[in-house]
């Protein structure tokens, strides 16, 4: 269903309509009479006019086909409400009304009768418990947020989709204040139909739309959401979201406010990276970086030139420049000669410190500028004016220096560090300059549009959790042993080992593999087999491997009385290599997640892991391995010989496809897989199915 | 010296004093003239008379004595400008001239020279090169600044001292539009005389001065800077601070900005840490955290509690404020009663979601602030009011009411987190609460608050760096014995070892000792044993000693063929426990630094380690020992028990002391150090002298 009638109607209906412009039944109307040319139709059932528009007692009275209908009444009368929109043909209702499912059992089952309702009839529903939507375009305001008061906002390419309408207005006022212009803003409510998903799937198609900021609480249908995401950027529209819940106390604070699960933060991250999204960890970041997207301009490299009239703040942002990614090429000889040539005791390389010798003729600073633009071989110049834009005049004096630097290189970014009054920020920002005021919010800004370039380069399928031919696993237990064949179908290799049920066929077996042995016992029942003494290491020739066997089935048929004992593993003691841990998991929201770390304390005691969403292809596999902090220890830390990392990648992609193959998988891992010199080589392997 | 007469004088002469109040040398006396009560003197060969004042030719035919000369004249002349200054009386110069240090060879030999003659004739010098500084509460602005014109500092207990004129002035006035007022600013230039140190130790002592910002890219003196920061802290004065040059980048440009080395950022942190100064990693948490310290009330537990208009963002602030270490105490069931009688779909727990419909009767939304702070067990309260701020009207009716819950719990600190007119702000602020705009900065200032008054409970004395009876290890190299002999005359515990010249020695030795042992070659000459091929680990018999001391002494010999084999180390072979690294470095700026770290790919991959300065406490000992991010792995991960960490603190008490008693140390290891469940083990040592 097309969400053109909510985001862009020609007719809308006020049912509740209030001829006090204060109400929230008078607000919309007040706000979209002013510049909305669509038809506005009051209903109120007592009057024949509204705030200077003719009023209709019923939504079936109103003349010609409405497209959107807002619903202003409360919750016990909404209901009857979407019937007679639905029954007038109106294609999308904006329903206010609070009292559904954020007030408990009663409002949830209401809320599901009226969604049932409105999908039954063909109507979109945004809500209920909305704060509403507006077209800035259109100047259309189906809302009732008193906070217009102060601050209008103005037309621009900015959509805002927000599940809090309180949150989403808070930080579009700020976003307002720092003079970015908008095209849609939505606040979801309880989404009981359209989504987040759903909005920023219509504003990835939208043109008026080029940068998309999202807040989030949570999710219900991963699937859609990953799509919209992937949408966006395959369309190169930058989407800079706020997700909150990431805390033990955060979750358990969703639940209380939306009474559902909030999902695993962590895969939300692993969407997010997925999708090419900038997660804003803060209210000044997100709006920092849509600010710095609606520029337009995303560098090609992150290679960072700095300006600075006073050499600690060039310090401060190379110090933040290296934290975030960037980098600060050194400037070409010649053109440092040229920066000397201008200021005799200039820090010339990058950051290039203009001194403040350049008080005696401006015009130096924004002719090094362009040195720094032209020679500098970067992609991103920020400069720092310390009270430049607060001195009279000057600015408007140098207005056309910096305009000509500015044109003479279109496709870099051009960062100005000062204070400066709001109407000059605004112009020099319509110049195509963005202003901070703290150095290092600039860096971090330019430090994630770089991101979002090196993003935006690579491609953008629509995402699929599970493979066309997904079949389930058999249902019941999987022990170790089925577990290993059918990690080793699904193309993970396996050291060398055999399935024994007595002491003979284990000597045997250790025989023909080749000394050292690892002993494993069999069993479906044990998931924790070193625990239950299930494992002996190290066996070295045919007596060590006769009174190991006999020794761990004593010991585990003590510790576990009630298991089945199948037999045992012998498998080939593998030596050297550096221990990785690769798994899967299901999660509620996003379906199947491969997750790598480095085995033992890294994953348990440090947490060192990294996700993506499966499938995942051979450079995300890669991307994943180098994300990990003690990447080092695969790369040759230590005097050890680096390890191949081709075949941990294979050895991920092979767990991810397993993953997206077989739906009911909850989880499985390969811990430890030991990842060698040459090749890899999977040692355990455990497998959850519902 | 006291400071006094540079930061509080009764006259003030300006020599190269200008008529034109733009000008470097006319701009202190147009600023000054406003308000300032004492002496103004301009000092001009050809006027008689400068902006109203009388000018005198030479600073010698001033009338009455000098307290504060400004030397507003080009290098070449300001040696003869302090000249005549001393030659007056003249107690405090401050020097704007440039052309010093900053220009390279030449300059550097002038301020030399300067800074000589400064010194021997008892005047204090700030600068040269220096912006200047001023005092707020008495109207003097002995500086060039032209940063006044938009916004001029208000009286108020901060003082500001900036290694940088420009970004001092910067964050000043980020500062000013947030409504902090202000006492002194210095800008302390290139040092020649005063450094930051001494102005932070007077503004310690000084009544008007409550906070203190400081601004820092390096140090020569760390004594003097850990003493004046432990005056501070003494004094419960807050220091915030920001310190650039972090990454090498930054370091690189400091050293090309200020021709100085950085010394040890690492060291930096420990020395702020050990003084209870909240160092701010960018311009806005400088200026919040200062902005928070003004309000004067320091929460005195972590126990935070959050109101908000908004459910989502009480999730954010939750997040934020556990990452901050910060807890929210879930509110007592009697409270939370409370809240729902009076709106009944709240969130009462904490954070406390009042939810929209407080829109009804705001004052349920004070009403709901004070049973949170009576309550809710809580020091701090963090309130999120949306737009409350920018609607008509409302806060003024609502003052009275938060004006009497900020009364009744005037310990508590209270934050609002809203958008709201300037004044508003000012006002609410001077009620006693801290405005924010963003809620993630909020947290993070109160979080900030709360660690400093955990610091500020901890006793500060002016620390020292080397023992009274401190006196050098005799000079050259130290071999492993002789390390572990002073190490354990330190009082560091070793495996029971001996020393061995021959085969058999190592034999009966290793009887002694007892089985498995380890053999270790002895050289001064071999400072990485290891990779020498000089140690062979789990010797279980005598024939397997006698073996593996021929073949050690073989590789060695083949390995180093210079080196002089003194024989080898002959030592229990410990089992279990956990490795950790324990060292000392000294530092070139702050001298001694003891460092803890767990051992291996900890240190040498992931880097988590700690550092402080030397000697420590058994306090500081153990918060290090929590401070490292495996610490998990020595209080019982993985099924281990717990290591002693009493015993692991004894070893870096020692260690440190060790290091503070001699002041040759350049470094000392002991590597590992085993940490075991009852007591320690140190098993190598290496000790480096100068």
């Amino acid at each position: 269903m097309s969400l053109d009638a909510l985001f862009r109607p020609r007719s809308v209906a006020v049912i509740g309509a209030s001829s006090d412009a204060n109400r929230i039944g008078g607000r919309p109307i007040a706000f979209s009479k002013r510049a909305f040319q669509g038809a506005i139709v009051p209903i109120n059932p007592n009057r024949d006019e509204i705030q200077g528009l003719t009023a209709y007692p019923s939504i079936k009275d109103a003349p010609g086909s409405i497209d959107q209908a807002i619903i202003a009444v409360p919750a016990k009368a909404a209901l009857q409400a979407a019937d007679e929109c639905i029954a007038k043909g109106v294609k999308a209702a904006v329903m206010f009304s609070s009292g559904f499912a954020e007030t408990g059992d009663d409002g949830r089952a209401l809320q599901q009768e009226l969604a049932r309702r409105c999908a039954a009839g063909g109507m979109t529903l945004l809500g209920p418990n909305s704060l509403g939507m507006f077209n800035v375009h259109a100047g259309l305001y189906s809302t009732f947020s008193s906070y217009f008061d102060p601050l209008w906002p103005r037309t621009g390419p900015v959509g805002i989709v927000s599940q809090s309408g309180a949150f989403g207005t808070y930080f579009l006022a700020q976003a307002v204040e720092r003079g970015l212009g908008f095209s849609h803003f939505v606040a979801t409510g309880n989404e009981a139909g359209v989504d987040v998903a759903a909005c920023v799937e219509w504003l990835a198609d939208d043109p008026d739309t080029r940068v998309i900021m999202i807040y989030l609480e949570g999710c219900r249908d991963g699937a859609r959401l990953r799509r919209a995401l992937a949408r966006a950027a395959a369309n190169r529209k930058p989407v800079v979201a706020m997700k909150v819940g990431v805390s033990e106390q955060g979750v358990a604070a969703i639940a209380s406010h939306t009474g559902s699960l909030a999902g695993s933060d962590a895969v939300f991250d692993a969407v997010f990276r997925e999708n090419n999204v900038h997660r804003a960890q803060s209210l000044d970041e997100l709006v920092d970086v849509a600010y710095a997207c609606a520029g337009g301009v995303f560098p090609k490299s992150p290679r960072l030139g700095v300006v600075t009239l006073s050499g600690g703040v060039g310090i401060q942002m190379a110090d933040a420049a290296v934290e975030k990614g960037l980098t600060l090429p050194r400037m070409p000889d010649t053109a440092q000669q040229k920066v000397l040539a201008m200021v005799p005791f200039a820090g010339p390389a990058n950051p290039v410190d203009t001194t403040a010798q350049v008080v005696n003729d401006w015009t130096m600073f924004t002719t090094i500028l362009g040195i720094v633009a032209e020679e500098g071989a970067v992609d991103s110049v920020v400069s720092f004016l310390a009270h430049m834009g607060t001195m009279p005049g000057l600015m408007d004096r140098l207005k056309s220096a910096f305009l000509d630097v500015r044109r003479r290189f279109p496709d870099r970014v051009f960062v100005l560090c000062a204070r400066m009054p709001r109407e000059m920020a605004d112009e020099f920002s319509a110049m195509g300059f963005l202003i901070f005021e703290d150095p290092t919010r600039a860096i971090a800004a330019v430090a994630a549009l770089s991101k979002l370039a090196r993003g935006f380069a690579r491609p953008h399928a629509a995402p699929s959790q599970y493979s066309a031919s997904a079949q389930p696993l058999p249902i019941g237990p999987i022990n170790e042993a089925d577990a290993k064949r059918l990690l080793g179908a699904a193309g993970i290799p396996f050291a060398p080992e055999k399935i024994v049920r007595t002491r003979d066929e284990a000597v045997a077996a250790a025989t023909g593999i080749g000394f050292p042995v690892v002993l494993k016992v069999l069993s479906s029942d044990i998931a924790h087999k070193s625990e239950a003494g299930g494992v002996v290491l190290g066996l070295r020739n045919a007596d060590e491997v006769a009174a190991g066997y006999d020794r761990m089935m004593t010991r585990v048929a003590a510790h576990a009385p009630q298991a089945k004992l199948e037999g045992a593993l012998v498998a080939r003691m593998i030596a050297g290599g550096v221990e990785t841990v690769i798994g899967v998991k299901r999660d509620a929201v996003f379906g199947p997640v491969v997750m790598f770390g480095l085995g033992g304390v890294y994953v348990e005691v440090l947490k060192d892991v990294t996700l993506r969403l499966a499938p995942v292809d051979r450079d995300t596999a890669k991307e994943m391995i180098r994300a990990i902090k003690g990447i080092a220890l695969l790369t040759g830390a230590r005097g050890k010989p680096p390890a191949d990392l081709d075949a941990l990648a294979d050895a991920l992609m092979a767990m991810s496809h397993f993953a997206a193959a077989h739906p009911n998988v909850t989880s499985a891992e390969i811990n430890p897989f030991i990842a060698l010199p040459d090749g890899g080589v999977a040692v355990d392997a455990l497998i959850m199915t519902d």
